[in-house]
C-alpha cells in the first residue's frame, strides 16, 4: 500500500474539490457574512501566503484568540494545513493563566477579535515569545490599541497570492495545541497530529459517533477555542456541510433563531446552553426546530429529565458525547442500539443520558483501587483509562504532570465511572469528587442528577465535606427556580431522594445557592465550593 | 499523541466487546449456522491457536478456498489479527492460474470448503509451498480426498484453547493478499496493510459512504474471496452490524427470500445478480424486501434503466460503488447530494448510474494523452489516477507489471472516466476497451447502456473492430430477451441509438449473441468477443 499521510490537507482539499458551492455562514461583530467552501478555499491560500509573509516557519505556534467565525476557521486550515501549530486561547481565563499558555507554547503570533483585543493589552508586556499581532475586525481602519506591532487581517489577506502549495507533511507532526483549563495549578498543555486530528474527525462523523453527512448543516455553539469545537469544524468540511457560525451570542434567542433560519440539523453544545434554551422554551418562545436531528450534549453529564424534557415537549432528541482535553476531545458517545428500541421509554432516556460507548478505534480499562478491571454491572466504580490514536501520550514540556496521567501506556482520566452490560459508561465523578464515606464510594454526579429530576430545581452541585466518624460526607448546594425561591425546604430535597438513592447516601447538608459557580469552559467548579463550605460552614 | 497503531484486531475487540449479543448467520453445504459476536469471538481465538499448532509463523502466507460461510470470516479475523497473511483464492480462476498465484504468494497451508477440494486436488502436485490442508466441513468426517496431509477444521477447533493473546503489530505489516483476475497475462497480486484495511473499513461506514452502523443486517452477494467481500465482513465487525453470510447459492430466490427471512438492509454485489433479482421479480415472485436500504452494486457499471426500474417497480434503491484490486477495493460510492433533490427525477437517476464521488481520504486525477488533468464537464475523458493510505503502490513480485501501472507515485487505474461539475465520476471504458475513431474516442460503455436501454434487450457488449479508413468502429453485441428472440432487428437497434448518440458513434454493425461471456469475476470479457468477431467476421 501507499505510503500516504494522515493529513488535515485532505480535508481542506475535499471541502474544496467536492463541496465548493456549501455555504458557510458567520456572524461577525457588526454583521453576518456567508460564502461557500470555494471562496474558503482560497481565503486559506491567502492566509497561508500571509503567515509565511509574517516570518512563521513549520512548527512555529500561532495564537488564536477569537469568537466562531470564519475568519478563525480559515486560521484553523491556514495554520494546520500550512505545517504550522495552531493554538487557540481560551478566552475566559485568567490573566495569569493565559500569560502562562502563550509563553509556555511560545506563541509567535496572535490573531484576535477585534473586542477581545483589551485582554492581550492587559498582558502583553509579558509576552515574552510573541512578535506580532493581526486583528480580526469587519471595519476599515483597525482599532486604538497598544499592541505593537499590530497588523490588519483583512488588508493583508488583500494584497497575498491566492494559491498555496500545502507541503507534504509526516501525519505525526504537530498540527495544534489547547491547553486544559485545570480547577487547581497551571494549565497543562495537549498537542495534537496531524494524523490524531484527522481520525478523529473522521471517526465522528460514523452513523454510531454523530453521524455527519454533507446533508448536515452544523452550528459549534461549543467555542471553537474548547478543543476546536470538539473537532467539528474539521469534520464538517471533510464531509461537506454546511457551518453555521454563531459568533460570541450563545444566548437561547439567537441560537434558536439561527437554528431557524439556517434549518441546522446538529448543534454540539454545554447543558448550561440546553437548560437556558429549554427555559426559553417553556417560558413560551416558539422556534421551527423540525430541521434538527440531534442537540449534541458535551462538556458535563446530562440529566435525564433535561433529554426526557426536549423529547416529550419540543420532539427535539439529545445525544450524549463525553471526552476531555487530552481525547481530542471524543471518547464516547451514546446512540442506542437496535434492540433497545424494545426498552420501556423510562430505561431508554435513563442510558441516553449515559455518556455513551466507546467510538470505534479507542481502548478502555475501568479499574478499581486494586488495579483490577470492575465488572460491566454498572455498579462498581473505577477509573477511566483511556488509549488510542487520538490520545494524548503526554501534557506538552511538562514532565512531572505528565507522570501522574500517562503510566504504563495509558491516559488516566481521574474520571469514576461505572460500565454496564451493553458497555455504556456512566461517569460517577471526577476522582477527587468522589465523597468516600466509610470506605465505600458515593458519587457526587449521581446525588446530582438524582436532585436535578426535583422538579424546583435548576441546578445542584454536590461535595465531600470532612467528617470524623465517616471520613467524608455529601453536601448538596442546590440553586432553585426563581419561581420556587423559599418554598422548597433541604427537608423536601432528602425526602425527595430516599426512594432513589441508598440511605447512607442521603446529603448531611442541603444549601441553597444562588448559582454554582463555573470554570472557565462552563464546568462545576466544586473547589470553589469545597472553599467556602469545606469546613462545615453555611452560607452567609 | 500515542503512537497507537491502527490494527484489525481492535476490529475484532470492539465486536466482542460492544456487540457480543449481534448475530453472524451463515449458509452452509449442509445446515444453516447462527451464532453471536461472542461465540464468534471465542471460535477465532481458537482458530488462532490452531494456525500456531499447524506451524503458521507471523508474515506466513495462509490461503482460503471458501464460500461466504462463517468458517471464512473465522479466518479473516484469526489469519490477520495474529499477523498472519490472510490470500483469499478465487474458486473461478483457471487451474494454471490458480497454480501460479498460490504458488507465487507461497501460500503454507490452504483451508478448503468441502465441495471445493476437487478444484485443489487437480493441481495439488504442482503446489511447491503448501505443506497442509484444512477441510471446512459440518460433517464428523472428512471426506475421501488425496490431499496429505489434511485435517479436520472443527475437530482442530475443538481441541484448542478459547484464549488468544493477539500480538501487537506495526499498522504497515501485511495482513492479506488478492490477485487480481486479469483477462491477459497472469494474476498480479496486491498486498494490503494492517492500516489499509483498518481505513478502508472505517471509512466505508461514513453516511455519504455506505453508510453502516449497529442497526445493519448486511448481506455480502459479493464473494469473500472478491477483495474480501468488498471489505464489508470488516466493517460490519466495526459498528456491530449483523452479518448474512450466503454461503454459496446466490440465486434470485435464495437471495430474495434470505432478504426477507433475516431483514436484510444492505446486500452488495455485481449486476448480473440485480439483473436475475428483478427477472424473477419480474416474472411474479413475491418478498416484503421494504427492509432493504440499499442494493451496493460494484464490479461493474449501473444502467440507468436497471436504478430507475428497481426504484420505480420495487422501491427498492441502487446506491452505485466503483473500485478495484489495487485499492482495496472502493474508490467511489454515489450517494447524492442535498441540493440535488431537486434535480428533475430523470437527472437523478442518470446521476445514481455513474460510479459516484471520491471517497474521504483518497486523491485522483484525470489525465488525457498528453498528461493534463481535463476539465470537469462530464464530456472531456481521461484516465483515472489514484493516491491514497488504501491504494496499492506496486504488484507482490512483479516489478515488470507495476512499472507499468504504478507511475510518479499514482496508481494508473487503466480506466477511461469523466468527471462532471459536481465531482462525480462516470466510467467511460477501460483504456484497451476504448474504441479509437478518427483521432475521437468513442466509449463502449456508453453505448452499452444505450442500448440496454431498449426494452427487448438483456446486456449487450461493445467492442472496437478494426476498420481501414477510422482506424476502429463500434461493433454491438446484443443479448435480446427470451420472448424478444427474433422480433428485433439490428436495424432497430441503431434507430433507438439514433437520438441518444452522436451520428458517428452509431454502431458500424449489430450482432445478436445469446450471453455475453464473463470474467471469473463477472464482468464482461470483452477479449473473447474482440477474438470471435476482430475480423469483422459475422458469427456462426
Amino acid at each position: 500500500m501507499m505510503n500516504y499521510p494522515l493529513l488535515i490537507k485532505t480535508i481542506l482539499n475535499r471541502s474544496y474539490n467536492l463541496f465548493p458551492q456549501k455555504e458557510i455562514f458567520s456572524r461577525c461583530l457588526d454583521k453576518d457574512f456567508r460564502y461557500t467552501y470555494g471562496d474558503f478555499y482560497a481565503r486559506v491560500c491567502k492566509l497561508a501566503n500571509v503567515l509565511r509573509s509574517l516570518g512563521i516557519k513549520q512548527g512555529d505556534r500561532v495564537g488564536t484568540f477569537a469568537w466562531n467565525t470564519h475568519r478563525h476557521l480559515e486560521l484553523y486550515y491556514a495554520i494546520t494545513c500550512s505545517g504550522d501549530v495552531l493554538h487557540t486561547l481560551n478566552i475566559r481565563l485568567f490573566a495569569d493563566h493565559l500569560t502562562h499558555i502563550i509563553n509556555h507554547a511560545e506563541d509567535k503570533i496572535i490573531f484576535i477579535d477585534e473586542d477581545l483585543i483589551p485582554q492581550i493589552e492587559e498582558i502583553a508586556d509579558k509576552l515574552t515569545t510573541v512578535e506580532k499581532y493581526v486583528i480580526l475586525t469587519d471595519r476599515e481602519e483597525l482599532p486604538e490599541t497598544t499592541l505593537s506591532p499590530v497588523f490588519h487581517y483583512e488588508k493583508l489577506l488583500q494584497d497575498a497570492p491566492a494559491f498555496f502549495d500545502f507541503p507534504e507533511l509526516d501525519e505525526n507532526q504537530p498540527a495544534a495545541m489547547a491547553y486544559t483549563s485545570a480547577t487547581t495549578g497551571l494549565p497543562k498543555g495537549v498537542v495534537y497530529t496531524q494524523r490524531s486530528i484527522y481520525l478523529h474527525a473522521l471517526t465522528l462523523c460514523l452513523p454510531d459517533a454523530i453521524g455527519i453527512s454533507e446533508r448536515d448543516i452544523i452550528l459549534p455553539a461549543v467555542q471553537m477555542f474548547h478543543v476546536f469545537s470538539w473537532g467539528l469544524p474539521f469534520a464538517a468540511a471533510f464531509m461537506g456541510s454546511n457551518l453555521v457560525l454563531p459568533g460570541r451570542r450563545l444566548n437561547p434567542e439567537s441560537l434558536c433563531s439561527l437554528i431557524e433560519q439556517e434549518k441546522v440539523t446538529l448543534i454540539p453544545g454545554v447543558p448550561t446552553i440546553w437548560i437556558n434554551i429549554l427555559q426559553h422554551l417553556e417560558s413560551g418562545a416558539r422556534y421551527d426546530l423540525s430541521s434538527l436531528r440531534y442537540l449534541c450534549n458535551g462538556g458535563a453529564a446530562l440529566s435525564k429529565k433535561l433529554v426526557e424534557s426536549f423529547d416529550k415537549k419540543y420532539d427535539v432528541k439529545i445525544l450524549a458525547t463525553y471526552g476531555m482535553t487530552e481525547a481530542s476531545p471524543v471518547v464516547l458517545t451514546c446512540p442506542l442500539k437496535s434492540y433497545m428500541d424494545e426498552w420501556e421509554e423510562d430505561k431508554k432516556y435513563a442510558w441516553k443520558a449515559k455518556q455513551g460507548r466507546l467510538l470505534p478505534g479507542l481502548e478502555a480499562r475501568i479499574v478499581n483501587e486494586k488495579g483490577e478491571d470492575v465488572s460491566r454491572n454498572g455498579k462498581e466504580m473505577g477509573e477511566l483509562l483511556l488509549k488510542g490514536p487520538w490520545v494524548a501520550s503526554e501534557y506538552y514540556n511538562d514532565p512531572e504532570k505528565s507522570a501522574e496521567s500517562f503510566k504504563d501506556g495509558w491516559y488516566h482520566t481521574n474520571d469514576i465511572v461505572t460500565i454496564d452490560e451493553e458497555g455504556y459508561i456512566l461517569v460517577q465523578d471526577r476522582s477527587k469528587d468522589l465523597i468516600k464515606s466509610g470506605g465505600e464510594w458515593i458519587s457526587s454526579v449521581d446525588l446530582e442528577n438524582n436532585i436535578m429530576a426535583h422538579p424546583a430545581v435548576v441546578e445542584a452541585a454536590v461535595i465531600a465535606i470532612p467528617d470524623e466518624k465517616w471520613q467524608e460526607r455529601p453536601m448538596a448546594c442546590v440553586v432553585l427556580k426563581q419561581s420556587e425561591q423559599n418554598k422548597v425546604s433541604a427537608e423536601d430535597i432528602i425526602n425527595f431522594l430516599k426512594d432513589k438513592v441508598s440511605k447512607w447516601w442521603l446529603p448531611e447538608s442541603v444549601v441553597f445557592i444562588e448559582q454554582v459557580p463555573k470554570t472557565s469552559v462552563g464546568k462545576f467548579n466544586k473547589k470553589v465550593l469545597r472553599e467556602q463550605f469545606a469546613e462545615g460552614k453555611t452560607p452567609a
